[in-house]
């Protein structure tokens, strides 16, 4: 019997199975920022659904894990292989096979990158509208992690533009599930099942996903409150009034000092009041029409300033795109800055002045710094840990989604639980769901080569 | 050992159980045409969670069959017992917990119908926007379902409005998925996985529903054309306009005849216009402000123009009201024409025009009448098949599913499998996802308690 590479060699091809030594840095991590790099047995890039197929064949064969990459962008650990393991590169199946304008899907291969698909979309008049910070993630990865982003308030995340997949099952028959169509009643959604799985259980191959027209006008509010608490009771508000924000974001003075810095950006926030402010709201609404948007624009100011907030200004669009741009990139300023590290908890929105005053406490009572910002609108809100200590830092990230559980949230949003959010997982959710989805993960994958040690041990 | 009725009452209440002949002729029934009704052994109403994972686990015990139940107004079968087995029926479990106006949430006992829901929605400016026909409908069905309706092409589906449930496992647990966030990344989502399973994997006993501010103002385009096909045609191009229609609905000419007549309704469209039209586009449209809805109303009455219509009429609101429910009524108006099925087929709506032709091809070749109306922006159709012959009935059904799935669609896009649709289901899916689904049927229901028949043999 050829060895492990050999084999994985005759399935894509010699040239696209690395192995041992010769597997390049870049595979061994994602941007984690706590999870220990593990350099993987081979690294294989398959060119079509059939090679997967035969790749997890091979695996559940040898009994080998295997674990899916995409762009490497993930935040929870999930796309860190095993050392003893195969890692499935997406890289070769990077193919937007079409942009459906009649029935507004875009049919991608999972190497696609978000950046690609916004290209391709934005020459028909149309958009994938999520967008979650990092525009060189892949859809493969996203489909893995069920992304969020800025624009959820509006459109949702990942999973409501997720119509139907192409999948490799770990016991090795290509499936298709859904179509270019909304409506389905037609047996259990493997759709939704598979997408935020984590590559633990199928590897998809092929995504429909939703699209929208393109709005073609865009204005940016931006309004700095004298404290957070001040800011997350104006969030229900403005969901309230039915103007239907595209982006709805809350940034704490702090980090806010820090990404305009970083950017060097310049907002046109008067001294005396960015002294004052302890929190910004960042509002950005679209309209195909301008007269409309004006009027929007006119009626979220009024909103904001009856809401309390210390003044309100209406970015340039420049200036708006970076700030736009500077919050993406906030978690990479948090992680310049020394953060040990970051967690992406979800509550309901009306919870978030009492999660916010929680959180000060948990901060003063262990030692540590945590600021951050986040997509009021949701409820997800981002925070950057500083804490050297690993034993205070799990003490404060535990106390964090147990305080985010009680009140009715959940301990990720967007990032996923993958390696490093694990222990929390099993130490606070119910053991009865837990034990449900371990079931279920026994369904696909009975020989559990999919992705093991992400989720559950 | 007492007998199962008594033990039953010993849960709920021997007043709120019925066994043998006390069991009312209801209960033995949903809407479909087509299925046999059947007596169940007990009829057990319990009050909450607690009780209903008392039943299941007396179920798995005797190993007991258990179909749940709202208000029977299915048309799948799904809600038809078993002559051996006990109906949970949901009639007591009937309360609007709590809206929630700050996250925009409903939470709702699965008993509560629609109607309710309305009113209640209604007096706080938000709407529960999912529209089935049938407002006397059950949330507990309308999740066992994945109930659609006339608004989906706006707001989609049941499935993008149910956050997060209560649910009682077949193995007796009681659990909680999701919340009162849209976001979630936090382990395999369970509430999508339940939606629309038809009471095979778990009983709902609570959900948490997303409501949307209520729009104040709506206005109804009614566009006679010509032929079926240039109304096909032209629904992508109103969807790709970015009006974004609330309701976007064909209506052939032989159903709005039916229709019409059965409502005793005036549209105002002269004889010649009527004679000469074969179909109808219904387009409705929503908005806060007045000004806006006429602007809309002008661009979409010349879009349509531009795609063929013979002509467009703004129906005044009574008219439009009226013209909305004897739509939403057309399945009755078709049961009491002699209607011998009605299927609710879903395909990519740019397909439409090759199935409708595909139709008559099917239709003719089998001398049956088919005719219908639907969900044209999200390419549901609903046909009523008049065909006494059962065999040449399954021919037609079977061949007017092969082609909806070789267009890219689905067996149902609302109404589900049931009983009643689980021969064409087995024939036509592709095994391999059928073998998946039952393996998930096993992790949730390993002794086969629940709704045993329905999906699977």
């Amino acid at each position: 019997m050829a060895d492990l590479g050999t084999r994985l060699g005759e399935i894509v091809g010699a040239e696209h199975v690395s192995s041992g030594d010769a597997v390049a840095e870049d595979y061994t991590h994602d941007e984690t920022l706590t999870a220990e790099p593990a350099r993987p047995a081979h690294v294989v890039r398959p060119a079509d659904a059939e090679q997967v197929a035969a790749i997890l064949a091979l695996a559940a064969e040898t009994g080998t894990p295997v674990t899916a990459r995409g762009s490497g962008t993930g935040l929870s650990g999930a796309a860190v292989p095993r050392a003893d393991g195969v890692l499935v590169s997406f890289e070769r199946m990077n193919r937007v096979l079409e942009i459906d304008t009649e029935n507004h899907v875009a049919v991608v291969q999972p190497g696609v990158t978000l950046a690609e698909l916004e290209e391709r979309t934005k020459a028909e008049g149309l958009v994938y509208p999520v967008y979650p910070g990092e525009l060189s993630s892949s859809l493969g990865g996203n489909v893995g992690t069920n992304a969020g982003g800025m624009r959820a308030v509006k459109y949702g995340v990942t999973r409501h533009h997720v119509l139907g997949l192409q999948a490799v099952l770990p016991t090795g028959e290509v499936i298709r599930t859904g179509g270019r169509y909304v409506k389905a009643s037609t047996g259990y959604d493997l759709t939704q099942l598979i997408v935020g799985s984590e590559g633990t259980l199928a590897l998809v191959t092929e995504a429909v996903l939703k699209l929208q027209p393109r709005m073609s006008h865009q204005a940016t509010v931006l309004a700095p409150f004298p404290d957070l608490a001040t800011v997350a009771r104006a969030v229900p508000r403005v969901v309230g009034s039915g103007i239907g924000p595209l982006i709805l974001e809350y940034i704490d003075a702090l980090t806010m000092g820090a990404i305009t810095h970083t950017a060097q950006l310049q907002l046109g926030v008067p001294d005396e009041i960015r002294d004052t402010a302890q929190a910004y709201l960042v509002v950005m609404l679209e309209n195909n029409a301008t007269e409309r948007l004006d009027q929007d624009v006119e009626a979220v100011g009024t909103l904001l300033g009856e809401l309390g907030s210390l003044d309100t200004y209406v970015l340039p669009g420049p200036a708006a795109r970076k700030l736009i741009d500077a919050r993406e990139k906030a978690f990479f300023t948090a992680k310049g800055a020394g953060a040990d590290d970051i967690i992406d908890t979800v509550l309901p929105r009306a919870a978030l002045p009492e999660f916010f005053s929680a959180v000060m406490e948990i901060a003063q009572g262990n030692q540590t710094l945590v600021v951050g910002c986040g997509h009021a609108g949701d409820g997800n809100v981002h925070l950057a840990v500083f804490q050297k200590d690993p034993e205070v830092r799990h003490k404060v990230l535990h106390e964090l989604f147990a305080t985010g559980m009680r009140l009715g949230g959940a301990i990720s949003g967007e990032h996923g639980i993958g390696h490093e959010k694990k222990r929390h997982f099993l130490e606070l959710e119910d053991p009865n769901k837990v034990a449900l989805m371990r079931r279920i993960k026994q369904a696909f994958d009975p020989t559990g080569i999919l992705n093991p040690g992400v989720l559950f041990d």
